[in-house]
């Protein structure tokens, strides 16, 4: 064997297109790609590199001779299938939420907590887009100063609801500029009960609501930071709103330090080392982080560092990223980056 | 006299127009109007009800036999002439920072600081537009559990800058629709150096940047809630965002609570019969305010209200309200209808 046999699942998708390009520009050794979608999509025809590769329908037996799948299909379709990949012997990295919080399944950002990788057996999920970049952005800062709380809020992309959802905002911004009638049928829940206008109007909700106001995304924020940073007691808390972005989440987020001494300037030195972090801060010329410019970007843009000026050792900071590629798709296939180069990349016996 | 002799200062601009619309809405007994504006909108023709009214050019003299002045043209414009305004005789509500922080000058929200009008010298400062529509929202929580500490994020309108911007939104959206290249020139702030893309990407700065980092809105928010709330202790940060929103600011607060007690529950009751506030909370039926519904509305709407869950007595609210009428013209037309309920509408001797 000179490389790994990869599946996509869902590779027609938002994710699964941007998974494919990541592949592509990976120094993982590749033998040759396999792409899998629902019925629907089979028989499409996407590239890799030069070559042309036909969808194929997602069944139990298509990872036969599979070594590294990449699941973004839905949590159902991961629910299902990534057992049967794994079973098969493929080391499976799954953008879902189906395993995230399973104490079996690592749930890992490389800059964080590569380290897990160790512990897997075959599964590894990849966590949440507006998650990811938060903890890019804060581990630095965490290990040199500790973290006693964070309070988020952020601004996220339509297209973490799919291509389905960047069409919708797009058709409907077309709409509303023309005094056009548009019915909304996606965001900000595909599978909720109501569907609202995008266009010009941020929406606090992605996700379904929990029982206990929280939405799922904001469930997601608090629990899967504590399980990357390996810390129960980092208190998190989160609101999550869906703007008129296609891609790129923004998120303000606030921190509490455990430890004293903590300046800008010693938390600009710490970004600035720090693995997939771009510090953009400087507010003199106008330079803070944007979508437009993380957008196709692999790293986690930080700006905004500034203390809060009534509380000792609490800060605020900014932070973008391309939540299809460092939320979703570069850090799925960074993981199988970071497997291969640990000799993980295995189904353990 | 029947009625109170009014002018409108800055009456062509996206808050001068809703302030005449507001002055339509009004109980306020109103003998005449004056519309006044720079020289290069005098002359324009605006109504107010059924009677066409020419703007007139703004000089001191224009204050002979005014009343009431609602300024919105600046606060060069409010530093220069309303002195000579109240120096005629007239009341000036100042919707400018000219003014805000000046002890001598009443700094007003009705539904929180009614009382602070008694002390009014002729001249009463309408807060920033982020600044009302929170303090609408806290303070009937304040009153009930004390307010320690206020963390916000806001995800602010375009029409803050002003109709140039509403117009550069609109344009530039259309622009990157359509694949064409459009050179912002007003937002994020029209005097500072640099000039971003709004649509489809957020700005986070609104009006220029201080030297500690935060900028001038951020600034306005943390200062302008104690003075309004007439507590120096209650801690307030704040982080201002620019989204591509035309009208009606959205804004995630955290805050904690100074007593024991609070629950979502009763947090709802107290915003169910609290003025100008609408309470906009029924997640199951995905019920939360949004700026398309908040939009030409007076109110503040509320919802998201919700215990952050590892800090007791502290929780989470979102709240909507329309920038240019609570924000703005709104509660300039409402402070002089105050005014004359106190019998306040006149310049002390």
């Amino acid at each position: 064997m000179n490389g790994y046999r990869v599946a996509v699942v869902g590779a027609t998708g938002a994710v699964g297109t941007r998974m494919i390009e990541m592949l592509e520009q990976s120094s993982l050794p590749i033998a040759n790609v396999k792409y899998l979608a629902s019925k629907r999509s089979a028989g499409k025809i996407l590239k890799f590199k030069e070559q042309e590769i036909t969808v194929e329908e997602l069944v139990p037996e298509s990872f036969e001779e599979i070594d590294l799948a990449l699941f973004s299909a839905g949590g159902g379709v991961s629910k299902k299938f990534a057992p049967e990949a794994v079973k098969r012997g493929a080391v499976v990295v799954d953008n879902t939420s189906a395993f995230r919080m399973d104490p079996e399944v690592p749930l890992v950002v490389p800059e964080v907590n590569e380290n897990a990788l160790y512990q897997h057996k075959g599964l590894i999920a990849n966590p949440n887009c507006s998650t990811i970049q938060m903890v890019v952005a804060l581990e630095p800062i965490r290990k040199a100063f500790g973290l006693k709380k964070v309070i988020v809020t952020t601004l996220q992309a339509v297209s973490g609801a799919g291509n389905r959802a960047i069409k919708e905002l797009h058709d409907e911004t077309e709409a509303v500029l023309n005094g056009e009638a548009y019915e909304p049928q996606i965001l900000p829940v595909a599978g909720d009960k109501k569907h609202y206008q995008i266009a010009f109007n941020p929406l606090a909700q992605i996700d379904v609501f929990e029982d206990d106001g929280y939405t799922h995304e904001e469930w997601k924020m608090i629990h899967e930071t504590k399980k990357i940073m390996e810390d129960e007691n980092i208190q998190v808390t989160a609101t999550c709103v869906r703007v008129p972005v296609a891609v790129a989440h923004s998120e303000s987020v606030w921190f509490e330090l455990e430890k004293n001494g903590a300046t800008v300037s010693k938390l600009h030195d710490l970004l600035k080392r720090a693995p997939g972090v771009v510090l953009e801060d400087d507010p003199e010329n106008q330079i803070y982080p944007q979508a437009v410019n993380a957008e196709g970007k692999k790293e986690t843009f930080v700006g905004r560092v500034r203390p809060d000026q009534e509380q000792s050792n609490a800060f605020h900071l900014y932070c973008v990223s391309d939540n299809l590629l460092k939320g979703a798709a570069w850090n799925s296939v960074q993981i199988a980056e970071r497997l291969h180069a640990l000799d993980l990349l295995r189904v353990p016996k």
